[in-house]
């Protein structure tokens, strides 16, 4: 194309949105480092035989992929819902699942449905990124919401944010990225009461990380809430951040609401069929997860006793700290050969759990940083 | 969900936006008919050494797929970009192009960048419904511009309308869909002209159907225009509807540009696998492209020769007619097991190039429906 570059140097030559100008897109950094504990991936492979089923799955799919998918991936979303029956303490089924391409795309879907324009959107921060971004990205309004010291949400504090802003829309993320903590059941009922007290509003209980925590899925609380709505992936806990696929749960309403706006055809064959292949092996795929939670419990117990101050966590990951420039520390961390998460919590970083070798490594790594830090 | 189903009857309960109350989700119906040519599908199945080399690109991606996928997809894109250098006429870089889950998401997308709340977009209809859907979803204003009675694009009607409304996006479709002509390579130029005149606005090149098409890619039209974007989809040529991989072309500005907006890893790891598995069979593919170009124009030649009036087709798809009632004759071929579609053009149909079989069986349908009405 040459003759255009010296005419364009860059984005903001362009016709762009203008709250768009100045801003990067996100994401972490992908680094070649050895070991790779920074956007809590799953370290375990799929095992082989899923392997194989995958690309038995696909081929089968590949035979007919001329044709448009199933736009309603009935299937999927059927296996799904047998899922979460069989492990979320409440029964559901397909008309209450909703799929898409990773659960941004379902948040996006979400907010585009009951955010938007003219509307706003609410988070308890720190907390995932991408859900401010995708209320910039689908023109909600964002209102950041109080989290105390200790990062677990003041019920009072949040009803009177909520009392005070009244969102139509509520992110609850629990258990909450990057700091790791839960959220109590009663603190969630109690944010569900004060958001429909302030106006008709939906909330959106995040739990990307619910199949490694100590308690239980907050599934069963969508029972007489129809403004609910939990949200989850199979990047995580299925091991496949490769695949994304990302779901909902909710009232069969908020499901028909989003086909609304939701892309025809938005979910594709091979996604479906290889969604579908590793739903098979759910058994072996959450004995994974027990392994992870062990390593997790490891690394909290660990990072203590060498002196670190850790945030609880029920997650696949751990926020400890408190370091006087965490950006140094993740680099010290990085020359060591380990990769985490500087998520902009000041004075924390956030490791992943990784297989026990992994860990060793940056136990290693964070223990000479603390002896060069002490001494 | 007992209980819930009480309280709740549908989707106006929900506090949905406002735009949405009493909206329908776009899609053809899906019918199980023996012969479908209702949503311009190629009607022949990948090649087996293809879906072999499918399954076996997958079974690779799968072995990783506890990783987050090339965010950037940069093979892919690679890729893509060689396939348009070779057959576009226009020598095109990985940096020029950008892919997503089906066309729609591209445009979705580009609208999230350019278009989105207090911005319009102007689309000359009858054309491809998205467009306006998208603007819709991502609360883009949206302008109908106008068609003459044969459904080709007055250059000076259409001007007139750009310098009128001042869109900050012109949607061209070209080939057209649902009416099948091509727009002439001058009122392109003309209309990017008109449009950079009223305000820097973008251009968006439909060009979905173009290798159908009996006239050339417009994507040399790319050289010195910054704010023109052609886009793709590998769901017709390639034959792969079900994969959703639609693709575009662009100054490098636009390229970094959508990635403010696009969710991070939005392109799994599966669907960029079969996509170059694809990519590696274009010339198998493209030949079954000739064989449509060919059904097509039989098609034209016979619906005239019984006595339809047929729209001039550049792409895989014939509109014809008219018909007092065409939702009535719509009915009266699916009756005779063939499935066509209705549009919502008065007084025409459309239908997708099938295989020579499915055409014959077609065009036996509306021989006796002729007949019928002339009886």
């Amino acid at each position: 194309m040459e003759g255009t570059r010296g005419q364009v140097t860059g984005i903001d030559d362009l016709p762009v949105r203008d709250e768009l100008r100045g801003k990067s897109p996100y994401g972490a950094p992908q680094l070649d480092v050895a070991v790779r504990l920074n956007t809590n991936e799953n370290p375990y492979p799929l095992p082989e035989p899923l392997v194989e089923r995958i690309a038995e799955r696909v081929r089968e799919a590949a035979r007919d992929l001329n044709r448009y998918p199933d736009r309603d991936a009935v299937q999927l979303r059927t296996e799904l819902a047998r899922y979460l029956t069989r492990t979320g303490g409440h029964r559901v089924g397909v008309e209450n699942v909703w799929a898409a391409n990773g659960s941004n795309e379902v948040i996006q879907q979400l907010l585009q449905t009951f955010g938007g324009p003219g509307r706003t959107a609410i988070g308890f921060e720190p907390s995932y990124s991408m859900h401010a971004l995708i209320a910039r990205g689908t023109g909600t309004g964002w209102i950041a919401g109080p989290r105390d010291e200790d990062f677990t949400i003041d019920p009072a504090a949040a009803e009177r944010a909520v009392a005070e802003h009244r969102p139509d829309v509520v992110f609850l993320t629990t258990p909450n990225n990057p700091t790791g903590n839960a959220l109590p059941r009663e603190t969630v009922v109690a944010l569900y009461e004060a958001a429909q007290a302030a106006r008709p509003s939906m909330v959106i209980v995040d739990e990307a990380y619910v199949e490694f925590s100590h308690g239980d899925s907050l599934l069963p609380l969508l029972e007489g809430r129809p403004n609910l709505v939990v949200s989850r992936t199979m990047s995580k806990a299925f091991g496949a951040a490769g695949l994304r696929l990302g779901y909902l749960a909710a009232h069969p309403a908020v499901v028909d609401a989003v086909q609304l706006v939701r892309l025809p055809y938005h979910l594709s064959a091979v996604t479906q069929a290889t969604a579908l292949a590793a739903l098979e092996h759910t058994d072996i795929l959450l004995a994974y997860v027990e392994r992870l939670k062990g390593e997790r419990d490891r690394l909290v117990t660990e990072l203590r006793a060498i002196g670190y101050e850790v945030t609880e966590s029920d997650a696949n990951f751990v926020q400890f700290g408190r370091f006087a420039d965490s950006h140094e520390a993740w680099q010290k961390i990085l020359d060591r050969g380990v990769l985490v998460r500087d998520n902009g919590v000041p004075g924390r970083l956030r490791v992943s759990a990784g297989t026990p070798a992994e860990n060793d490594a940056f136990l290693d790594a964070v223990r000479e940083l603390k002896k060069e830090q002490s001494a």
